[in-house]
């Protein structure tokens, strides 16, 4: 099943020249979830031919501007070009009111329906299950409310051993059953124990999305053995007081926390606009965990 | 005296790849107007080497998204990056209420004082003057209350003839009554025409920004004359059911307006997702008015 994420913006606050604010859109089997809209993301979906017509559910983490802004003129464009279909948008309670107020002025009555799913950025909380992925909000500790998310990939059914099930004469109707774990007996009452006839699933991956927050161990359990941790880094360590008191994260904390974790490999972003290469941060961060990429734009990473 | 135009953003409602929502800044003796504010202005200043930082002046037309959604990320920016200076604000009433409520829920406290001067759709006014320019709105016919903006050269002082000055010994504290059209009299009481010590400063120039309406005469006379016309042009002549039904302009109607008012030069823009090159568009208006140009991105008019 694909799984993966393609980086449209990884700037923070401001954007700079080619480092546009954070966006991204994940495809999981077939389906694209967007996750943070900030301003630009239609024209970055244009540049990386991402289809915004494909995406049913988009996550808003908080309502600073590099998260949300491009999200009206996104929902706007989507209806604009005809959108007829429901979409699932997952965000801080108050986004919703941001949406209508300025549809109530340009006096637009969309053509669509957004189901608005408000977050709660105290708990945990499963927001979304469909037969692909459960999606839980992770609460972060930033200046405002915010909630991270994680996509969990549900386990999949156990696959048959053809060979084996054919040499059987396994009927096609026993075929879910088997797939599901149980055992087959056939007409002479012999009992094939399920683990001869299938082997298990590969195990669901997971995507831990962490937006803006301060190093803070709270999030950790919930996030742990995650097969890609997107972290932001928005600063080099020698700004770890500028983190504190910002409420973000280091380099070198994204790759610490990444060891603590278990997560399979990192992946920062949320740049601050005063690093105009990114080479120091991912150095800072990979002399730690050697694993880590940049979560550079147009460019897609597999789960 | 410096009085130019540089293109930002000529899409209409949706971007299309390489063309942004609406936006221009314009630099009137080395000071910068911002007209209109689509999502993505801020990148789009990157790109082409504007400095926000020097924008005082911005100028939005009306509320629909793709001529201010990137109002509130650039006014965002500015504060980050450390603004002190008020900067004067004009547009709708209501856009005030809308920049309100998003800078109240990501708790943003601006370090610069935005002086909004909200406009008035129904008649043309004297919005802005100061030692360089002069800036009236002009009424549209849109769908949505909305208003273009003239922006006319203050007239300069008289010049001196220099050599006519130096040879006769006019003290240089007359330098400035000349300048005004004052006579010149010497110690002997003899008298010196102003029109001999001076000429006339160049005649002031207009720029008239149309941004979003229908073709309607109400607004011609106070166009009239204008060195550079901008005009909506969204629509090919042979979607004018479209364009009336829309409020928009075609490229033909647009060429049509530029020789009723006399317009120097036309500049056509506001242009249709649905047309992917805009060669036919500028033909059209061309077959019109010769001296008709394309508003792409990046490009700079002089007025």
């Amino acid at each position: 099943m694909r799984f993966e994420v393609t980086i449209l913006g990884s700037s923070s606050a401001t954007p700079i020249y080619n480092r546009n604010p954070t966006s991204q859109v994940l495809n999981i089997n077939e389906r694209l979830y967007l996750v943070d809209c900030g301003e630009g993301t239609q024209q970055q979906m244009l540049r990386f031919d991402i289809r915004g017509s494909r995406i049913d559910h988009i996550f808003i983490s908080h309502l600073h501007g590099d998260h949300y802004l491009g999200l009206i003129g996104f929902l706007s464009s989507l209806h604009l070009n005809g959108r007829k279909k429901s979409l699932k948008l997952f965000g801080p309670p108050h986004l919703m009111e941001i949406i209508e107020l300025q549809f109530k002025y340009s006096e637009t009555i969309l053509q669509y329906e957004i189901l608005f799913y408000p977050t709660n950025p105290k708990s945990p909380n499963l927001i979304l299950e469909n037969d692909d992925v459960m999606v839980e909000t992770i609460p972060l500790d930033h200046r405002i409310d915010c909630t991270g998310f994680i996509f969990r990939e549900k386990k999949r059914l156990r696959k048959l051993i053809k060979e084996e099930v054919e040499r059987i004469g396994v009927p096609v109707e026993y075929f879910t059953a088997l797939k599901k774990g149980k055992d087959y007996t056939d007409n002479q009452g012999k009992v094939y124990p399920n683990d001869t006839l299938t082997i298990d699933s590969a195990e669901p991956r997971a995507y831990a999305y962490c937006s803006d927050t301060k190093y803070n161990e709270s999030y950790f359990a919930q996030i742990k053995n995650a097969d890609l941790l997107y972290h932001e880094a928005t600063f080099m360590h020698n700004m770890l007081d500028r983190a504190n008191e910002t409420h973000h994260t280091t380099a070198l904390q994204a790759a610490e926390i990444a060891i603590k974790v278990n997560a399979k490999k990192l992946l920062i972003g949320h740049f601050s606009a005063r690093y105009k290469t990114l080479d120091e941060l991912l150095a800072e961060a990979q002399s730690v965990f050697p694993d880590t990429a940049l979560a550079i734009e147009g460019r897609t990473f597999l789960i």
